[in-house]
């Protein structure tokens, strides 16, 4: 435990008990004050140490929840969580590629190939006829063998035919373009925003239904500017996060 | 309705049947067939237009409604909700600079402007000591009169005391900081995830408890360098996007 004198809640304060008690909580996790993993006080204890309800600590906890700082297992307490992995995304780069510079392992779980109709908007993303056959992609990514992100990418049919052959569990399939089909790879455009998972990507990701969930459509062109590989990416909420640098 | 000849579902396709209507129901919002704010057909109609259970409607549906493209209002039926409002975040604007360039309108509705004792991460993050008192503004950020995000922004004690007296109703921080205050803005760190509504983002951004909501936490410079703005915001998963462009 924390050797310092722990800190006190304010009680006539107009922020209210839970919020106070939410905030002392998370700057203890932020700060490793709690590791990764382990088990924290009982709602019973936490509401003693701070003289506060049982209600109160569970409405701070419900929100250390919702932020995905801890989780709770049935019948075993509530646990502080990792720390996200965090990628940053000011240039652009695979999965892989990025983490593995912070010491991270990435394998993937194939989960589909197949050579599909384009529907209207991949079609326009890729610049192909509507229902012209186009390559899709599933794969779940794990970083440090847990799964943070489900991918679908969409590629030219003869892109497929030459990726069927390429070790899509180990490697970023932007380095095969790059590297193995010849393919400079030039910018990208991203959308960002937040869902919830639906009954396939709890599955895939081994979340719950409705766990929060970071979407990005990513539109990947090749250096000459031809749109070249069209994907939805769906991040874990808990276990992701993006990083950028912007400038004025 | 649509005048072309009604899309059919493939009854014995690998990809299950709601799979199927989703992406159907999907297209045909995205491609504007419903407009924003039209009732959509009901449960059973949709069953029998395309020869499917209600249950298989209902999953359909459940799933584009996680998607944020539609809403349902309790006995009423269900709702094809608005285009999100989309920010290009490539450079560093403030929401009203860069939304009012598509023509959209942003006011900003205030919830409080205190001044409090620096928490570690807010501390850490503008570089003075912790308790010491900083500003911290608290808006809720409003595009066409609808509630998108809530700002909860940190600036040094100083700074905070000259912006007491700006209009912060209708006018961006950043633009203040730079015309008002005569401080010239560099780049921002931004840190982007997915998270749920707790009880004072539902209540701010008018969401269900639960909802997602896409988190960013924004460290922004002074041209010199100097950490002068830290702000956490949060987006209504279901009216907002972030867009960018990046390069290999």
């Amino acid at each position: 435990m924390n050797s310092k004198t722990p800190a006190q809640l304010i009680p006539h304060s107009p922020v209210p008990l839970y919020t106070q008690l939410k905030e002392l909580l998370r700057a203890q996790i932020l700060d490793g004050v709690f590791a990764p993993h382990t088990r924290m006080s009982s709602e019973s204890e936490l509401g003693e140490a701070y003289g506060v309800s049982r209600i109160t600590v569970r409405q701070a906890l419900g929100d250390l929840q919702k932020e995905g700082l801890i989780f709770k297992i049935h019948g075993k307490g509530t646990f502080v969580a990792k720390p996200k992995a965090v990628q940053n995304v000011s240039t652009l780069q695979g999965l892989s590629e990025a983490m593995s510079a912070s010491g991270h392992e990435v394998l993937n779980r194939m989960l589909s190939q197949r050579f599909v109709p384009a529907g209207r908007l991949v079609a326009e993303r890729l610049g192909v006829e509507e229902s012209s056959t186009v390559c899709e992609i599933k794969r779940v990514r794990l970083i440090n063998r847990e799964p943070v992100s489900l991918e679908v990418t969409y590629l030219s049919q003869a892109l497929g035919e030459r990726l069927q052959k390429a070790d899509l569990v180990t490697r970023d399939i932007f380095l095969i373009l790059e590297n193995d089909c010849g393919v400079p790879l030039g910018h990208a455009d991203l959308a960002i925003d937040a869902i919830l998972a639906d009954a396939e990507l709890a599955k895939a990701l081994q979340v719950s239904v409705d766990a929060p969930i970071m979407r990005i459509e990513r539109l990947t062109h090749a250096a000459d500017g031809t749109p070249l590989d069209f994907e939805f990416l769906y991040y874990r909420g808990d276990a992701f996060q993006y990083r950028l640098r912007v400038d004025r």
